[in-house]
């Protein structure tokens, strides 16, 4: 079977950009499979982009080709590219810091620069370009390829993966009994918050699920957020309203409240300038031993 | 042909979580086809995941799996299930309240609690569990009964029908010439309210299309509306602007406001403390007659 | 292999209406491949319905079968109809308006009236006729005309092409180095505004990408916007948050603003009380000589 193409962008369903999209893949071969990925990031944000592929690229089978059009500098000197991973799949898109993820938790083997003058759909009665990459360029030559009108050498000129637009991502820091990292995203539907600290390096700094522990939570530095709350194995261990800490489906340390948002309940973001750090409390492990 | 998949939650399209939990179906099988059923349903609103299964479940053929994922009580002791109706569809759900309507109105006729140990997807490098249930645990196991690779039986140990969880339900009230009964859903969209009265018991009860009738609506027994309502067979009878009454898509009677919003207009909510009472005018019965 | 259905309603995801008309139509035919066009358009805005289909049909093969369901006068004595346009593409729809840009711009070749004796769902339980169209009528006969169950003479008796109804369409006024007209749709997510305005003909009355423009813009004969715009080839060319003029994905005349929403930041819409007048800046272009 050809492969899958899961599209994420910022648009919306709301008009019909999407539905021109998808219908430029099927005109370019009908029996392609198209899924939605995500709708809607924030506009123009890249690091949304890049964040959401890593969240659900690898979940999709070996040669899924991944379409990714958040795309500020659409029509600039921003390359336009296909990325292959070391997990077998394809990411197709602007060369804007969405692959940052994939390659710094994945594995970027290749990465290659679309030739416009083969892999682009002119206007039918016109000369002139229109300004929808995702439709004409990302779009269109993501079918080619799944299509097999083309292979990966067929994209372009391959250039060094070293040259690849990255945003810059901190590490947490691990101490025993103490950790302290960034809220990376947040979930917008559900208001919770998800940080750069992987569950595994957390539990091996002595957390352990069923306590509470200390969360101090700055932004800019000045803190915001100051209280105990409870690591606890899902949302439904603590009451309804409560603040918890818990393992996301990424396996890293996340913040929520339970049956609420965390974002609204405290008024948080996510970003560089949002950091928490979390403390074991030794009296009350005291207490219990 | 493999049975469709069909898919509802209180997610989102602007994050990740869709677009994971169907890779993790086409990882399982390649072949299978996913359909969106609902997203974005009220959070944690177990009834309205009831009702929304109920209102599009049975335009589905015969064999659909239908995956409701709307989980309140994630990670605790809330059953995971998967419900066979007597129409012949399967349901994968948290048996937390879903299964409310599909119970009531179309049947359930065995209920198999998932086996966690064998219908669960695991992290690839750790032994933690990610807390995603709709994508590790319900669509994977709808996944693996859709792709035959395990049968009905295959899901886990059978429990009685009678354990199910269910929300109370409350009858219409039927007389001649007087009808009561409560707002159940609305739709979010356009602001219409759907109330739990069957519209052949209404027309039985002596109301007739084109007759204007008296309609008394009550919020926590204090009366919010009361106006002489047209009831017609559709919304373009009445003028932009008007109430109005109406047979709905599943043959209940709803309300709305043509070209408009009831909810918004009047200030309108559904539950159990939503009542609403139907009078027919019977003086103008006598004017015409 | 069967053509496949798109669809354009002004319902949501977030009830279980989409739902449960995609289930009729795989009730009819497993095999057909329903794909999502756009939802949550402008409720009853069938100008927006009519806008959004010219946006995007013409990139589906020949042969897919649009349904649009954007029905102010459901019920009513508005025909239901499937037109055939020049380009080979099927739209099922309302005839209130809808098919005005397709009927200008591509052509319509045929039309027909559904004949709801044959062409629709009946309750399986009652006589009552329910008053969801897009599930029991147009998505059914769209499905019947994919699946072959029926031809486009089976759809029942075609009526003259001059009967369809249609909104008032204005056309833009072209002079050497003047060009004026309306702005037609937005785009809702990134509040672009798109005009009526061919920018082939836009660069016939002399305007080039690089320069600056004077652009007024008048709301009901009232300016709102007077400014000197550069006309670029994309968003990437203007700093954030300036304005610029653009050629769309429709090869017409857009403005935007660079990261930025033009209709928020400027309170701007779209209508034919929007009009909107370019003139070329001689002065710069005499210094630039």
């Amino acid at each position: 079977m050809k492969p899958i193409l899961v599209f994420q962008t910022d648009f919306t369903y709301k008009e019909g950009a999407v539905s021109s999209m998808y219908g430029v893949v099927k005109s370019v071969d009908r029996e392609l499979e198209i899924m939605d990925g995500t709708h809607e990031l924030p506009q123009y944000d890249t690091w949304s982009a890049s964040y959401r592929l890593y969240q659900s690229l690898p979940f999709w089978p070996e040669g899924t080709i991944y379409v990714s059009v958040v795309d500020p500098g659409v029509g600039t000197a921003r390359r336009a590219c296909v990325a292959r991973t070391s997990s077998g799949h394809y990411v197709v898109t602007p060369d804007n810091g969405t692959l940052t993820h994939i390659d710094k938790y994945i594995g970027i083997e290749e990465v290659r620069e679309i030739d416009e003058r083969v892999n682009r759909l002119r206007g039918k009665d016109t000369e002139e370009v229109a300004i929808f990459h995702g439709r004409d360029l990302f779009g269109y030559t993501a079918a080619r390829l799944a299509s097999g009108i083309i292979d990966y050498e067929g994209v372009g000129p391959a250039y060094p993966v070293s040259e690849i637009v990255r945003h810059p991502l901190l590490e947490p820091v691990i101490e025993p009994g103490h950790v302290s990292g960034i809220f990376e995203i947040d979930d917008p539907n559900f208001g919770n918050l998800w940080t750069n600290i992987p569950t595994r390096a957390f539990i091996d700094a002595g957390f352990a699920y069923g306590e509470e522990l200390y969360v101090r939570i700055r932004h800019e530095g000045r803190e915001v957020f100051s209280e105990r709350t409870a690591f606890v194995k899902s949302f439904g261990y603590v009451e309804k309203g409560s603040p918890l800490v818990y393992n996301n489906e990424l396996m890293r340390i996340g913040m929520a409240v339970s049956q609420g948002s965390l974002t609204r309940t405290y008024g948080l973001g996510y970003g560089p300038d949002w950091t928490v750090e979390f403390t074991i409390d030794s009296r009350e492990r005291e207490r219990k031993e």
